[in-house]
């Protein structure tokens, strides 16, 4: 059986990275490809990716994120911004997407597209945002252990102000929220954190089998 | 450079599995340990996983599951169960456990236990909900890879009615919802989703780099 855990357990969310080692432009291609592999709800993907490479941007999103390190020395910065309302252009443009790729009629993908129309549609602005925020959660996680997996420490952020994010990465006029972010590169010999033990919640009071 | 796209590749959700095969115990006691190590804020795990066994309470969950197959058909049926609230205590628990696995004294984590206090505390109980679910959505991502990486079918499962869930499980008293499923085994060879090209939103809408 395949060994499933060391990898997880050699991940921690790093506090302090080395501000000197970069991953490579390839590593990062392989990281943001794995995460655009990631499972959503019906494939919908209601989120993006933003990429922060400009250093002074980086610079301008730290104080706005309780000024911790890791936004500024990281290797590379990932932000992940959900939609904070849709459509039915949400999935009519999926519909496009899966009759090109899969060369299939749109008249045939009409019953489908009818049902996630009637199922999402109805739902209040703030479920469709909750709900969109989940699947780029699903993407986080999926991305921390594709991060490990290439050797690539990582550091899952919320403590930041959506707001201000909102407005340097300019995400509200396209109708995008910053919902977390994921701070990827190398681990500082310094960060005390990798020598810690993990605290988790004991296998009997995280999991029920019934 | 290691591949970590090919098993992303190879996972699908599963939407016919072969309801003879099952997964071993060895594999579903690892894919679970590999879920409790999940990434959560904080490290607060607001959630737990159910592991659904008996065959009567997967037949009784099928009819509010959309009538899906992979609720009965599939070896194991994983429920993520997220705290519908919470107050100092999840992170009193917490503390206590840090101090014991990392032999802290508690007076020491006071400072970092009234930070977290003074943080998640003012939420409104919404808010509160929809952060615990998201955490359990870092679960679900990474859950979905470990499976893969164990060469275990999935299908993440939204389409289910948490009320009637809540209900079966049992999950009110305990302030849990069940807010995503993970049906998990092997494909039915008669599945063909498992033959279907992936369909992603393009690299260029899906990931901005600034």
């Amino acid at each position: 059986m395949k060994d499933v855990l060391s990898v997880r357990n050699w991940r921690y969310a790093t506090k302090k990275f080395d501000a000197d080692k970069k991953a490579s432009q390839e590593e990062i291609d392989q990281l943001l490809e794995a995460i655009r592999l990631s499972a959503s709800s019906y494939g919908l993907q209601p989120y993006q990716v933003y990429l922060i490479e400009t250093p002074e941007i980086r610079q301008e999103l730290q104080p706005h994120s309780w000024n911790q390190s890791q936004i500024t020395q990281a290797s590379h910065l990932l932000v992940f911004a959900s939609c904070t309302d849709f459509d039915d252009q949400l999935i009519d443009n999926y519909l496009d997407q899966i009759s090109e790729v899969r060369g299939i009629e749109k008249e045939q993908l009409e019953g489908y597209g009818n049902f996630m129309k009637q199922t999402l549609g109805p739902w209040p602005a703030d479920r469709k945002a909750d709900w969109c925020a989940r699947q780029a959660y699903i993407a986080l996680g999926n991305g921390l252990q594709a991060a490990a997996e290439l050797g690539l420490d990582t550091c899952p952020i919320e403590g930041f102000v959506p707001a201000e994010y909102n407005r340097i990465l300019k995400l509200d006029e396209k109708r995008l929220t910053a919902c977390v972010v994921m701070a990827v590169g190398y681990r500082s010999e310094e960060d005390a954190n990798q020598h810690l033990k993990k605290v988790r919640n004991p296998k009997d009071d995280f999991i029920t089998s019934i």
